[in-house]
């Protein structure tokens, strides 16, 4: 709304005039409380030379109401399982966190931790980074992910209430989110979603401050969010958001509500800063000296950089342990509840005792049956076997549930107020399903997968990412994984999304040859408690390449499936659906005199980390071949320079598989031919 | 609404029953024109023993109506650039759009075309391929970009208008989009940016069907999409899908409207089927001959399969060539138009005569200066340059303008109901914006481009992915390109996204080194007409590393920035911000007596496309160091498997730029002991 642009020669921007306003009403303690948010955050983003300080100045006092009322959590204990969730989905406005957790006496969040915001190895990262502190209950800063992620774990919530009790489990998740997190597409998914589960437990706090990076909103937006919301089944409430009884009002509604709620806080950016408050100006960087100085004296802070005087320290400590009587009797609760040894486990994140027996028993039947099996359908029988074992792991496909193969025998839908299901239907919302799974990892006591195509992993990247930068479990069931899907053509056939996924750090990407190969994956996505994992997998069918299930094969990333006659004068080193063609290669070229191994590779990351006398054994010193229905890029990691690589070097087209394998000139003869050719032979 | 499982036993499901009240209406000879594209859309199905009928069948009635009476457009000429725009968003409807061109009498869509549907070489792919018929406006399947893709076109229809007339420019743009595309988070930004840019002329048919792939859209969605729309500040309808004069009316409602229109068609998918209408069963499968017959016996449609009478024939032909009176008039109309030649020139995506000389000024003023400046600070000057100098450039940004400097002098913004301006604030909207691009792009007359962070490219990725597909001239400009951005910390410092971009087909990835090679790259991603381009450029000032400025040396791809003093005993290879650490270790190895060379390796693509010989004398064959601040994954294509890789192995962290560098072990002195380890000196 207010944009210095706009105004009028001579008279103050309607902001300032604003702000004046308020300041002039007489200071509350809970003003003053606030304060002490803004203060820290100028002095630390000063401190830094860098940073946001206008949306924690701009919201100190609706976080402060939150915090110091509302919000249901102990200092003591940041991890205590049914705390409430507060999600800074505008992460960007870190500080406004840092600050809250220093006030409320939170351990390793001491003044000096502050003083070194955006500092190496400081747990006050630019952007709140999960895993710096422990009641960092996420990271955000990618605008538009804390809102998605704050739905998976209010969903989490509601399932875990319905399968553990409300003795147990009842806690609501709190959003702070700004225009961007609202702009952004994933805003979308997340809050229809919402709207349609009716997670009544989660509040949204919208920094309404008119005011992007490029300027005035008005630059780029008109949504009436409220009505926006509303549609999409929410109850919505606007305040200004700098009077804290209205704020508490607005929050003492919502908690009593039946819907998910915003609550649109009208804020000034920057609040308190003489000249740039309501201004872009104070977004993104150091309010500077001066304006610093200025903004301390018009909010009456007389104390030196990150001072917090002892009255408002105490006050503020205070509100820190409001919880520790709820948290008592929460622990005296689960002492003696009869589900705690399994509640326990499963918010532990330990698989049950004997979880992979039904799978062993799977693979071995498979060895016997060599079933030809689409890796998919696979994956499906894997299911079957693994969801009757273990009670937290949760499923779900974005609207290809029958393509995919995620729903087990016995899983019942998770449906609007109704959450005792296993199985969420996320509709054709990749991105905000890929998020919510990863608060659902994060809320803890659930283990979530679910499923859409290869292809569309694109969709969900961002959420991918911050799944593997949290290091959450979180396994994507991503099928169509290559040509071999056929007719739908080249937006649907993923060419290089195996290498895009590869390249990202702490992803395991599998992609299983057959059956029981597809089973092992499933077990090493599971038992990875530290991270998340994509299982690429076919829609047409495979036969088994593998008649033996002693061993997890798959456990070392790659290994020797088929070794040379004699001597090796060639190895074929391929992944998933190509390792069928490779076998068959090698039967051709043994049968021409050319002794020929044959690796699968279904885990890049894992094989990269055996020992180099493993891998060297593995890949041999003969003739490498890659062969995989993607582009080549990492394969010379493979088969080095002097190999050769069959696979795809540009976008598939529109035909039956069997076509397109040949068109494209990925077959066993094609294999054969480059090998005799590679050889002189 | 109507799922066949909620159905009561023994009564129709109230799809059926519905169905059924149509069909019993007298069928008008617009009925049965429809009936026609049901017709052949089963057929096409079933031939091709893979598809989606059920969406055709639904939107024939709307779609004939659109096509018959409202659509601009004149068969004879699918390329007329006034024609109106038509996006089959929902893609996996492809033999709608087939149907229609066919019918219409489209050179190369004809009967042999339709039967070879989903088969190989075909112009009837699975879902809808831009270049493989010139009616295809743009590649869709990929649910919710063929909506933000018409976004786009609606935008430079505004844009051409206010540049040259509506005399010349005069068209709108109709979409038809499905559940999915308005679950997609995409569909958020698209439908906020054009309620927000007021673009009366875009139309959106919902196919408001109530099924999607799971079964009932009940399972996953309950928005209120009219609502919704609105509150984006669009007009807003609801009709019966079945029902010629109403959606004829409505459409006549939305071209006489002051807002983009949104026209919510009920209907009924997989409409004349008599068992599965109304179900997911008709969604992606053939019907299945029994149900195939059944439905045209239901419909009437009495004839033998890709048969269509003459009479039903002939009216359609007539409706193709409603618009060939408009087109002659246009022609007119351009054949003395002042601004003829530029407009032919601009439609035509030549490049104005000259446009290259302010660069090359610049480039000789930057070889004298020898700035040390940011690539995103280059890239901002080099925009000052080319700018006034090609008129269809326009740009924008995701709210980033200030820091990704896409910004130029000059550059009015497009504003609502304002669209001289060749500047947008696309909002924080990444993956609007790109898809929006490409339907710039597609559009004809505009070469765009827009500015983000470079790890945002993940939220774009899916829209840059069909820019590489459909080979478009957009062009992305991607700062804060590693963690040289300093403090933000990893959520904003992209470690895997220059491989992960580099494997995409058909996408020029570019990261100059300073200001020359900057201009360089912008030459060459502004000449390539051919595709989709990616600068990947720095936040922090870089040294110059170029001196001169005769010879565009990035057009390679890869060059010998600086020779070794004798014979090579290692070889840097960097990019970007890392060439100048390169040349700094080259400095301290020459000085202990190594000869080093250094090489520039901007473009992967264009390198890689360059003849072995220059390739290998570029590479040589001295140790090979790779340096850059992203992952290795890649980069054994130019080391070799006994190369080094200096660059990251993880995500990045929070701290001042030079600390990370140094923290992660990026510098020259590391490069430096590298070399001297590996080469035991």
């Amino acid at each position: 709304m207010a944009s210095s642009a706009a105004a009028v020669l001579d008279a103050p921007p309607p902001a300032l005039a604003a702000q004046a306003a308020i300041l002039a009403r007489p200071a509350t303690e809970e003003r003053r409380m606030a304060d002490a948010v803004r203060a820290l955050a100028i002095d630390a983003v000063e401190g830094a030379r860098s940073g946001h300080p206008g949306m924690p100045m701009g919201m100190a006092d609706a976080a402060t109401v939150l915090f110091t009322r509302f919000l249901k959590y102990d200092a003591a204990d940041p991890r205590w399982p049914d705390r409430d969730r507060f999600v800074l989905s505008a992460g960007h406005g870190s500080m406004l966190l840092y600050a809250l957790l220093h006030l409320t006496g939170h351990a390793g969040m001491g003044i000096e931790e502050l003083r070194r915001f955006r500092q190496l190895h400081s747990p006050c990262a630019g952007h709140p980074e999960y895993g710096e502190h422990p009641a960092i209950e996420t990271t955000t800063g990618p605008l538009g992910q804390g809102l998605a992620t704050a739905v998976g774990m209010a969903l989490a919530e509601r399932m875990l209430a319905a399968r553990f009790g409300r003795s147990l489990v009842d806690h609501r998740t709190w959003v702070i989110a700004s225009d961007g997190d609202l702009m952004e597409g994933i805003s979308h998914e997340a809050i229809s979603l919402a709207g349609h589960l009716k997670l009544n437990k989660l509040t949204v706090l919208f920094d309404d401050n008119a005011i992007s990076i490029d300027g005035s909103t008005e630059l780029a937006v008109s949504d009436d969010q409220l009505r926006r919301f509303a549609a999409s089944g929410w109850a919505v409430r606007r305040v200004d958001g700098h009077d804290h009884a209205e704020v508490a009002a607005a929050l003492s509604w919502a908690v009593r509500n039946r819907k998910p709620t915003l609550i649109a806080c009208r804020t000034i950016i920057g609040f308190g800063a003489p000249t740039k408050a309501g201004t872009a100006a104070t977004h993104g960087s150091p309010l500077g000296a001066e304006e610093a100085a200025a903004a301390k004296r018009a909010l009456g802070w007389q104390h030196p950089p990150f001072v917090v005087p002892e009255d408002l320290r105490a006050r503020w400590e205070a509100a820190g342990r409001r919880g520790a009587g709820a948290r008592r009797s929460w622990l005296k609760r689960l002492a003696r509840h009869p589900q705690r040894d399994e509640f326990e486990r499963a918010l532990a994140g330990r698989l049950p005792e004997g979880w992979h027996e039904p799978l062993a028993a799977l693979r071995a039947r498979q060895a016997e049956e060599k079933p030809k099996l689409a890796t998919r359908v696979a994956s499906q029988r894997t299911l079957e076997a693994l969801v009757p074992a273990v009670p937290e792991l949760v499923g779900g496909s974005a609207d290809l549930t029958g393509s995919v193969g995620t729903l087990a025998k016995g899983m019942a839908p998770v449906a609007p107020g109704s959450y005792a299901g296993r199985y969420v239907h996320w509709g054709v919302r990749e991105h905000g399903m890929a998020a919510a799974m990863n608060g659902m990892a994060l809320h803890g006591g659930l283990i979530p997968y679910g499923g859409t195509f290869l292809v569309f992993s694109d969709y969900m990247r961002p959420a991918i990412r911050l799944a593997a930068l949290m290091r959450q479990r979180v396994i994507h069931v991503l099928t169509h994984d290559s040509i071999g899907l056929g007719e739908d053509g080249p937006t649907h056939q993923p060419v290089e999304h195996l290498a895009s996924l590869r390249a990202m750090p702490n992803l395991f990407v599998f992609r299983p040859a057959d059956a029981i190969e597809t089973a092992e994956c499933w077990e090493l996505a599971l038992r990875r408690a530290d991270g998340p994992s994509v299982l690429a997998l076919t829609r047409q069918n495979v036969p088994a390449v593998r008649g033996e299930a002693g061993e997890n094969r798959c456990a070392r990333g790659g290994y020797v499936l088929a070794e040379a006659s004699g001597a090796r004068r060639a190895t074929l080193i391929a992944t998933g659906s190509e390792v069928h063609l490779a076998l068959a290669a090698r039967e051709s070229l043994e049968a021409a005199g050319i002794p020929t191994a044959v690796v699968s590779l279904p885990c890049w990351e894992i094989f990269a980390a055996q020992d180099a006398g493993y891998r060297d054994q593995v890949l041999g010193d003969a003739l490498r071949v890659g062969v995989e229905a993607a582009v080549g890029l990492g394969w010379e990691r493979w088969i080095g320079p002097g190999g050769v690589f069959i696979g795809m070097t540009g976008f598939g087209a529109s035909a039956p598989a069997e076509d397109l394998f040949r068109h494209f000139g990925i077959t066993a003869e094609a294999v054969v031919a480059a090998v005799k050719r590679r050889l002189n032979v």
